[in-house]
């Protein structure tokens, strides 16, 4: 089952879902380099990595659930960033670890053009009602 | 010192300086409820608010460490998500909690119009060179 | 309530519980360097502080839930560690952040001897049944 | 190269160190359930977990940076506690993901008796010098 259409921009960044199935899903998003970008170092914006894997973990979560009648929200996230990001296409994939009555742990990993991992985060979601 | 403007929006989701100084700094957000918002429920997309913290921490940071000659970089960023958010503005407090030769330690939170947490983080940055 | 005795050992590593109330716990351990320690630079190993803070935190969690015949698990758990330590007492203090219908957010901070905060923590506590 | 003795017990909680090599190492500890243990739900203490992880985790990044002249210190860690344990030998496995100039970035998993995960870590530790 697909909660959302895929190969099409989602959300206010314009996220894109390519994939989904198998406990994973798989999200990308393309980043050109504007001046706009505030940091002052030229890397991409820590918060787009976030929001992509948050995405990407969330939209797994969600696969698994709501076909049982229930929803998810993220109660928890951690990320540690590995390599920063000057341009391309960045991927997202977020992998169920486990899914259990109250609570669900989803990690996942952002990957840049080279398929070098530049983000690797973990969180927990709480599953209502 | 302020590393940037106040009051005037930066970056690709136009975050808002408010206040700097005293080891915190101050960012806000204008949330407007936007049917382009993908979130299914119909609360604001953790992307956004994690992005807005990372922000104001990243900058409590750099304001510390730009004078000494060293730049900020977060490694490592952590967050617990206390209330969902249907609209209003949400403001983010970066507070410093201990800048070390190699790492910087910084706290965040989230507050809504109310004065709510909405989000409680902490963040590990690396201090280059 | 409180639903431990204070002043006395409690567990495999002697935690020793000081106060509970308002909000907040904190127990405290006596670190006597000892040669057995297998840290080979002479610091005290991290789990020590971690499972002072676990116990702190999840002591005062259980003090909110357990009156409403709830009870509590730390489902999980995120640390920064800011000091060293190579001897004296440490300190933990829980303080709870949120208390919500299936999860519970707390905080915990521990010092050393001179009131330095050594280790900042935060965690997800799921609440039974 | 090994830093410490295979097959025989370390530190204060006696840990046991099984398998180094490959970028990661594997620890050991054996539940024996006692009175003594103050969780009153009958579940291992989080902390015994937490302290097996990071020493598995310490160790590999040890194994990597001590050859280069260089020590490590774990400056931050996060943990997901997916399954209670109740008894029986839980081995913890830490993998390095990333050694960088001033950081590293390390996983770990904790197993039971019969191979299910029971928790999920990640930390930073810091290089020195």
């Amino acid at each position: 089952m697909a909660l959302l259409e895929l190969d099409r921009p989602h959300g206010p960044l314009a996220y894109v879902l390519r994939e989904v199935g198998d406990g994973s899903a798989t999200w990308e998003w393309v980043y050109t380099v504007e001046p706009a970008h505030f940091n002052p170092h030229g890397v991409l914006h820590g918060g787009v990595v976030m929001g992509l894997l948050d995405t990407a973990m969330g939209h797994v979560v969600s696969e698994a659930v709501v076909p049982q009648g229930r929803i998810n929200a993220a109660a928890q996230f951690n990320i540690h960033f590995l390599l920063p990001v000057r341009g391309g296409t960045i991927r997202a994939r977020g992998q169920i670890v486990k899914i259990g009555k109250r609570t669900a742990v989803v990690e996942g990993r952002a990957l840049d053009d080279n398929g070098a991992v530049i983000a690797l985060a973990t969180a927990t979601h709480s599953l209502l009602p």
